[in-house]
């Protein structure tokens, strides 16, 4: 069997893709990475539950606070209040995190290349979120190529995304098939008693369960 | 005056790079990194003397501890001994940490990004260290498109790798004419009080010395 990294953030997407994994035989790395997100508990406590169900060999907790350090992002700068979804907002939402997933995917290569892993899951989406820069496919091609220039001459890791062109909605639709439990993930960005609703993960996720008729687990403010 | 991050490792070459940044007029932003090497309580005591001399506008000295958790390195793996110099010795040293300059050039982005410095100085050589992967040009060639494709559309920064082609006898040169304090650097690893003589970097910081027919201000084991 061979190895592949997986990266649990806790969200749906990351969690349907670790789901994916599993179905095509890999054993699973599993990382989780803190960088001083506002919903970190709640987003660890599903990690975790998903890599114990899974199961993982691994779970590795990343502490990369020093991204909060640099500010500038409502996600991690608790001064700043997240942005509701809006159409209309021209840009990047104030959530993004500069180059985050380019740290995300360097520590996941140097674990990958430590232990012998031969590819790295990642649940980017460039559909819904099209104003983050590195969530695009180019993105994610040069990533490639950087891990085929830097790391060992006989290493080969494979960069898996297949949910780079697919909705959230198709996400739930595959998801649904490997029977994920949903009701231990987390997307909203606000708040982890009760998900907000209004933010940007909150609307998309609200509109994958919607669009599939199916209800959502987990508790909403509203309700 | 424009901004520059400046990775400074408490070693000559990013202390030299450092002083030419300065000379070219950039106001220093400073990365220090805890990665778990041994020789860090040495080197991070060189790094903060040296922003303080500069000065930086900033030093931030980050943790990067989990690569150690991922194994496999002499030179985070204190179970592991440090290779002495060997010409004949074919392949990576066993001191390379597994695709190490794209975790620290992520993060340096990062940090550019949120400070808006249009510059990163990194000393990689590939000359006397030609094997590990991380430090060639196309390595270097490869992140910059990686730089430009994931941070903001109106974010330029440009990574600078001036000694990527030079000699350690080659850097020296240059901060002897800059009056780099070299006593404030620290290039072992295998020792924090006396540089053992014989690691490789030791091996290339006394060649480089000799060749310029200097004395080198840190203390040896050996003298």
């Amino acid at each position: 069997m061979t190895r592949a990294v997986c990266l649990l953030s806790g969200g749906m997407d990351s969690t349907t893709l670790a789901y994916v994994a599993r179905d095509m035989g890999y054993r699973i790395y599993g990382l989780h990475f803190n960088y001083g997100q506002r919903t970190e508990g709640k987003e660890r406590e599903c990690a975790r539950k998903i890599a114990a169900l899974l199961p993982v060999e691994e779970l590795l907790e990343i502490d990369l606070r020093y991204l909060s350090r640099f500010g500038g992002s409502s996600l991690t700068d608790h001064g700043i209040a997240v942005d509701d979804f809006d159409e209309e907002r021209p840009g990047i939402p104030n959530t993004y995190v500069p180059f985050r997933n380019a740290n995300l995917l360097s520590i996941a290569t140097s674990f990958a290349e430590s232990r012998g892993a031969e590819a790295i899951f990642i649940g980017v989406q460039s559909q819904d979120y099209s104003g983050y820069p590195d969530c695009r496919p180019q993105f994610i091609e040069t990533f490639q190529k950087l891990i085929d220039i830097g790391t060992r001459e006989e290493t080969r890791i494979r960069l898996m995304t297949p949910f780079i062109n697919l909705t959230k909605t198709d996400i739930l639709k595959v998801g649904t098939t490997l029977k994920v439990p949903y009701q231990f993930t987390w997307s909203c960005y606000q708040n982890e008693d009760l998900a907000c609703g209004t933010c940007g993960a909150c609307h998309f996720r609200k509109k994958a369960f919607a669009d599939m008729g199916m209800r959502d687990p987990i508790p909403y403010r509203e309700e």
